[in-house]
Parts: C-alpha cells; sequence; structure tokens
C-alpha cells in the first residue's frame, strides 16, 4: 500500500520486517554485454534501469524494461554522469543545473520504453560517481532530487541512507528511499568505506548476509571498528557486475527469508 | 478544436484558409551555438525540438521548451539518427526495431523538460537523413509511427505530405500531419528536387512566398518542369539554419497573412 | 622480404605456399569488452587493432598494442565508421572527403600508441560496414587508399580480395594485400554471400579449413553452385567475435601447417 | 635556432625580447564552428589545434592543420579531457594512465593530419579543465609530459608557467614553454584569479597589452593586491572564444611590436 511506505519516519519498520533488493541492469551498450540481468531479474525486488549516458542504449532500454515487466519488479530509472567511456565512475565537476538536466533528460527517455511496455516506473536511482556525489554535495543533491519531483511527484528518490541525497528528497516532500549495502563495510560515522580501502568490501560472503539481516531486522550494523550503528534503510544493493554477483545475491535473498524478512519492492 | 484536425481528409481544409508554420530549433550543443531560434520562435506556430541525436542536449532542450512555452508555440520533438558528427544528415542502414527504439527514447527525453515546464507536448517530426528515409521506407516509417503512438497516442506525426510516413501515421490512426516546404522546389512527381540539383531551391523569396500561399490556399504548387502538383499540407516548414532564414521566415509569414490565411498550429 | 610481396602479381605465390591469419581484436570499450583477443594472439600473424570509432578506446588501444608487440604480430590499424552503437557494421551515407578524415584520423590516433610501445605498424584494414562499402565503391576507396599512403607510404592496404579497394591502392602504388575469409561462403562472381542468406556461413569447420588451405595452396575455392573460383589472396580472416572463435582459429592454423604452408605475417 | 630554445633558463630572455603568441583554433565540431579561428590565425605564431575529445573533428582538423601549414604559424596539438558536451572545461577525476592515455591518442590523431599537409607538429598544450589540472597535479603532469615524450622526444611541452605540467617535462628533459597570459589577472603567488572571481579578467584591452608587453619584456607582472610578480613565459595565450577575441589579439600584437619584441614561435 503506498501510503504505508513512510521514508521520513522508521517508526514502524522494526515491527514489519521486510525490505527492497535493488540491483542495477541494463547497463549494456550496443555490441557490448555486462552484468548478470537475467540471474538478478530473479531475485531482486526492484531495478534501476541504465539510461544511456554511462551505460545502456535505446535498444538495451527497451529489451530490459521488457524483462523487467515480465519478471514483476519495481522499475527505476538509473542516470548516470555522461562519460560511457568511464562507465560514469569517474566524478565530474558538474553545476546543480547540469545535475537538473541529465537526471531529467534520462528519466524521461526511459519513460518512453516503461509506457510502451504498459509498466509503470516507480523510482529513481543516480549511479555510481553520481550517486557518490549526491550523498555528500547539498546542492547537487537537491537539484537532482527537483528534477525527479518536477518529473513525477509520485516517484521514490533512492539514495544512499541518510546522505544528502535522502535529506534534500524528504525535504521537498518526496518519497525517499534509504538505501545500505550488504556487501559494503561501514565507517564508525555511518558512511561506505572507501573501494580503495583494504577493507572495503565484507570479507565473506556469510559476513555479507549477516549484514543484511542485521540491517533489515533491528537497523543495525557493525562499523569496522566493532562500534554499533545504526542504519535505517528501505532497500538493499544487490551489486551486479561482479563475477559472483549472482551468487551472492542468491545466498542474501536466502539468508533474510531465512530470517523472516519479507522480500518486497518499496511500492507495495 | 482538435477535432476538426482531419489528416486522412483534406475536403475541407480549401474552405478554411489556415496553416501551421513549422520550423527546427534547439539544435544547438554544449557550447556550440546554431540556428536562428529567438527570430523564429516570434514566426512559427510549431517548433520541433531537437533531442541530443542529431543535435541538442540536456540543457539546451531544457531552455530551448522554456522558450517554446513562453512564446506560446506547439512544441514536437525533433529525434534525429545518433549521429552528432554529421549532424543527423548522413543516410544510415537501420532496422525498423532501430528507428522504434531511437524515436521512443529522443520523444521521452524531450518529455521530461516539457513535463517540467509545465508544457505539452503535441507532435513528433522525425529530423534530416532520418526524416527522407522515412518519407520513402513504408517498414522504418511504421516502426516511428509505432513509437509516436506508444508514447502517446494523442500526439501529432508530422512527415513529408503523402510520403510513407504520413500512410504509417493513418494506417495506425495516428493524428497525422502533412508537410510541406516553402523554399524548395518540386518535381513532377510530387517529390523534394535533391539539394544536390542545382534548381533544389527556390530562386528568389518572393517564390518561396508563392508558393507558400499556393499550397496554403489552393494545395496546389507548380513542379520544375512547369506542371502543376497538388500538394496538401497541413504545415509549412521554415528552414533554419541558413544565414538568411529570419528574413525568409519574415517574407512567408507576411505573405500567408496577406493572402488572408490564419496562421495556427495543429492543435487548435 | 619486403620486396618479396608482390600484391600486383600472384606468379609466384603458388610456389611459396604461405599466408598470413589476420584477427580483429581491441574491441572492447571503457568497462566492457568483447572478442576472444587473448586465443587469437596467439594464433593469427596480424591483428587489426580497433581505433575508438565502432570500438576501443585509448586505454583498450595501449593495452591491445602492448599485448600485440608482445606477441611479436604484425600490427594493423581497424577504423571504422563513427557508430559505437552499431559496432560499425551500420551502412553510413558518407562522402569520399569524409571517408578519408575519418581513416587519417584513426590511423593516428593508433600509431601514438605503436610508437609508444617501440612497435611499427604495417598495414591498414577498414572494419565492418565501411570494409564492406569501400569493397564496392571506387570512391570511398580511393580516399580510404589516399589516406593511408598520406600517412605512411609503406603500410600495407588490406582489403576484399579483388575489391574496388584492392584495385584503389594498387592504382596509387601501395602495397596491398588481398584478403580471403575461411567461414564464409562465396557466390560464383567472387562476392561472399550476404550474412542475410542461410548458407552464409560455411557449414562445418572441416570445409573451412578446406576452403582456407585450397585459397593458400592453389587460390581456388568452391562456390554455392559447385562452380570453382579463383581468389588470390594475401591474407585469411580468422573472425573472432564469436563464441567459437578461438576453437574454429585454432583448426584453420593447425589445417593450413599440416598442408605445409608457412604463415607468416605480410611484411616478412 | 632550436638550440636557443632553453626553458629550463631564463638567463638570456631579457636580452632578446621576444616572445610566441599562442592561441586554441580548429574547436568546431560537424555543423557546429565556434572561435575566430580566421583571425587568430593571422595574429598567433603558433595554434594549438583541438584534437576531437574536447571539441574538433576529423573534417575541422584537417581544414585547421590546412590553414595552419598556408598560414605558416607553428602546429600545436591540444588534447582536452573526453566531454564534448562540457567543451573539455569541466573538471574530471581521471588517473594519471587516463591521461597519458587521452593524450597519446589525441596527439597521434592530430599527426595523421600534420603530415598529410606536410607539415610539423612542434608542441603540445593542454586544453582546459585538463590544463589546469595539469598545472597543479604532479602525477597527472608526469604522465601528460611522458605521453608528449613517448610521442616525440622533439616536440615542446606548453603548460602554465611554473606550473606542475612545466616541472614534470623539465624533469623529463622535454623542451617546456612556460605560458603567461594577457588577459587574466594575476594573484600575489603568482597563479591565476579563479575565473569566478570578479577581477579574474582585465579590465581593458588597454591593461591586457600592458601586462603582456612586462612579461615578454621584464618577466614582470602586477597582481591583484599590486605587488610585482616575476613571470617567465616563453608564449603568450590569445583566448580566442570571445566576440572581441580577434580585436583584443590585435591590440596585443600591436603593443608587443610597437615595445619592439618580435613575435616568433618557439622552434624558430
Amino acid at each position: 500500500m503506498l501510503t504505508e511506505f513512510k521514508p521520513r519516519k522508521f517508526t514502524d519498520l522494526a515491527l514489519k520486517p521486510r525490505i527492497d533488493l535493488n540491483c542495477d541492469i541494463g547497463e549494456g551498450f550496443g555490441a557490448y554485454t555486462i552484468g548478470n540481468d537475467d540471474a538478478l531479474l530473479k531475485l531482486a525486488t526492484s531495478v534501476n534501469i541504465a539510461c544511456g549516458f554511462h551505460g545502456g542504449d535505446a535498444a538495451v532500454m527497451r529489451r530490459t524494461v521488457g524483462l523487467a515487466v515480465e519478471h514483476g519488479v519495481a522499475i527505476g530509472a538509473h542516470p548516470g554522469l555522461p562519460d560511457l567511456a568511464g562507465f560514469g565512475r569517474r566524478t565530474m565537476q558538474v553545476s546543480p543545473q547540469e545535475v537538473y538536466d541529465m537526471a531529467l533528460y534520462q528519466i524521461g527517455a526511459l519513460e518512453g520504453f516503461v509506457r510502451a511496455a504498459d509498466g509503470a516506473m516507480t523510482h529513481v536511482k543516480p549511479h555510481g560517481a553520481l550517486y557518490n556525489m549526491l550523498a555528500v554535495a547539498p546542492e547537487l543533491a537537491e537539484a537532482f532530487a527537483q528534477a525527479v519531483r518536477d518529473f513525477d511527484t509520485s516517484l521514490i528518490l533512492v539514495g544512499m541512507a541518510a546522505s544528502a541525497l535522502t535529506a534534500a528528497g524528504e525535504r521537498i516532500n518526496l518519497r525517499t528511499a534509504h538505501e545500505a549495502f550488504a556487501d559494503r563495510t561501514y565507517q564508525p560515522d555511518g558512511s561506505l568505506t572507501p573501494r580503495t580501502h583494504p577493507n572495503a568490501l565484507m570479507k565473506s560472503t556469510g559476513e555479507a548476509v549477516a549484514q543484511a539481516v542485521g540491517i533489515a531486522l533491528y537497523q543495525k550494523a557493525v562499523a569496522v571498528d566493532d562500534s554499533e550503528l545504526t542504519i535505517k534503510a528501505h532497500t538493499i544493493c544487490l551489486h551486479g557486475d561482479s563475477p559472483d554477483s549472482a551468487k551472492f545475491a542468491r545466498a542474501v535473498v536466502r539468508g533474510l527469508r531465512a530470517a523472516g524478512i519479507e522480500l518486497r519492492s518499496l511500492i507495495r
């Protein structure tokens, strides 16, 4: 039920152990394929579909939207920086206006395929370097949130939990979903350990599953210094571009279900 | 009145001397500007806005949509081939599926900016080489018309008068507008004289104005061999990328008005 | 010995059973990989490296040139049409001047990496749709050959055997290598059976190997109607983008060696 | 005389009042034109030609190289970040390896046209955001300098005077030219006043000319706080993309000549 989704108040989340599992798909381009879309589509409850800037092209978008509709997963736009060669992973010095423009363009482009497939777009989640930039830069975050809202006030904005982006979304009354990670370690301040650090990634699938369950069930995680963190999240990210991603995703799904946590998308 | 617009029957057009004047705008990119958008926005009743493939980028699209809304002209998407270096003017061997995909992507991308500006998209007109390809290739034309329809069944499809594209639009019951040209000469079979021919362009502004008036008033034009042609058209194109385009457009507007022809967009 | 290479006279080829085996590599882009470069580098005597237009980017080019130098294979530039989304396989209507410009740009771009790796560029072979266009369009072929010559008069131009491109190269006294295919069938007129035909590809690896040996040893092949063809070729193409390409390439190499044919690059 | 050029020692520069005037040209793309190339080619002694990443395409490069050869100005490559939409003016987080690769690719691409025009490439100067990044980031600067050197050890590396880039060039014994600006104001530490500051640009052409003469004659300039700066420079940049750029360039040329300063390119 839509009104049940209360991103700005987490009071009842513990009472209803449930979580969304999202993953990035549709990131191929032309003759190039990447990722494990087929496997992830069977495991995720929400998918974020690349929109042509960091990956994805019109044909890939059409096919991916079609698969998402077929699998009944919630569909989101996944806008990135205009940097195909860098897969949207290189920070660029862009203005709030540029962020607004690139978000609106990409959301709109995906909308075409969603409509044609008789689907519905439910959320928007930024990609790669843009995701990280929007987590910490309030002005860029506001611009992105505003673009989402200007496109469709009922869209859910997905961003790093407790970040500049979720704050910006909540400020303009967008439904806003906080995202946590199963396979990444956290710093004592709640930020992700940068990928450049040796312990950025969880050491084992078991630890990753435990973190996912802890976040979904108790809104708690253990930081790299063993301190306890509160991480309120509506959705957990299943990374898709590593060779083991499907195996990892399967373990997370099994672990969450075994813990009695319902997996369902943000809109239900 | 919308129901008055009957693209598949022209019987009452002569009774109501009126025509739409359309032009292509928003074709700059990044630091690059091109065309006479400001002048043309004051003269045209409809504008076709580039969508990022042959020209236009997200920033240019936002600004151009804003100007179009401000000027109260009808807004159309102007999808082109993915060829910025060639400005969408080089024929490419694309499949119907590719045409469908590139149309849907670009129409959607523009829709984002139209919505954000509280505007409305009224039509879609293909650009450059794609325009010419769709005029003669029925399968490509069908794919393009279907993309327009799949995006929004109320959109008007604009194509070369009596072409494969208008036929395709009419076949699937899209509102379809036939387009004629004031500054180009016609062959006895109703096709445009190719630009490679020395007499492709009208020799003088006066002749161009006369052709526009003749088409708008009597659905008639004179071919290069002096034979009489029937050209049923709902809209006349004002080319925008020549240095004299604004001057030329002004002459056409004056000529049509002097002949008692009402200039109004396709949707009214 | 360089002077031994006589592309315009084939009289002594039968006396010296030898052939070059070339393949296209370095066609990845950014985060995307494609093809079987590692396997093919061990089998081919010459490689054609993508130059950034249809595939390949600066990083991929550097790495690929490095591998080619390491494996001691002859290095060639592999210019394509500016169509990454279509992998350079969509015919585009380009002028001779545009062909000249895109060839020179891409050859130069590769030269940077070849020099930095203390390698040497030995040949240039066009890619995909450009390859096919240059096989039949004399003016485009002339432009391409001239670009190769203007860059370096000692480069070898590789084109479809007995095509407009080899004719253009020979006309301006470029060293010109004729290329044949092992896995494609031939029409009675010596042209390749179009890929759209059901029998475009050889039915088995055995037949393909037989065709390669026949061409290398006797300059003969059997057309689809069982008529005998003369195909004078200096190099045979090992396709690289099918899943079985490495296995197929290995069979061709073994077959040619078993027939006593020396495999060596065009420049030796 | 080449040996007279001693970028690492400025002792004899004051004895020989001379300077190079460089400008960026060839930054159009496809149907788009930008800048005042024709005017600047008559005034500059060196030109930096865009190489297709931030501006310029193969056709523009060929034409621009042709004009440069015709006008007898020294030709340089002007590599930029891969960001056409941002005209190479947006900082990107790139690695030293990525800088090396993009430099080598672009220098090589220009080399093709220089060779075909029987010209000679004399220098390389980075563009826009890359220029600024290389001025302050030693590792990126080293990578760029190394790419220049790996392409051709006789090339002159042009960078911001007394910057990380000139230091990197000198460290690997590249001929290295220090660049100053006539129309920009300087901070007391010798850095340029950022463009975001109101007084980033000289207030009048007269002041700009005075600064150019002061730098060329005495290696001195006055900072924004009226303190005296030493600026040792071999070349002064004539900006080309403002509407008044040609007028401004003419004034600088006249001023320098009136002060008895010889204008000549770096290689003579």
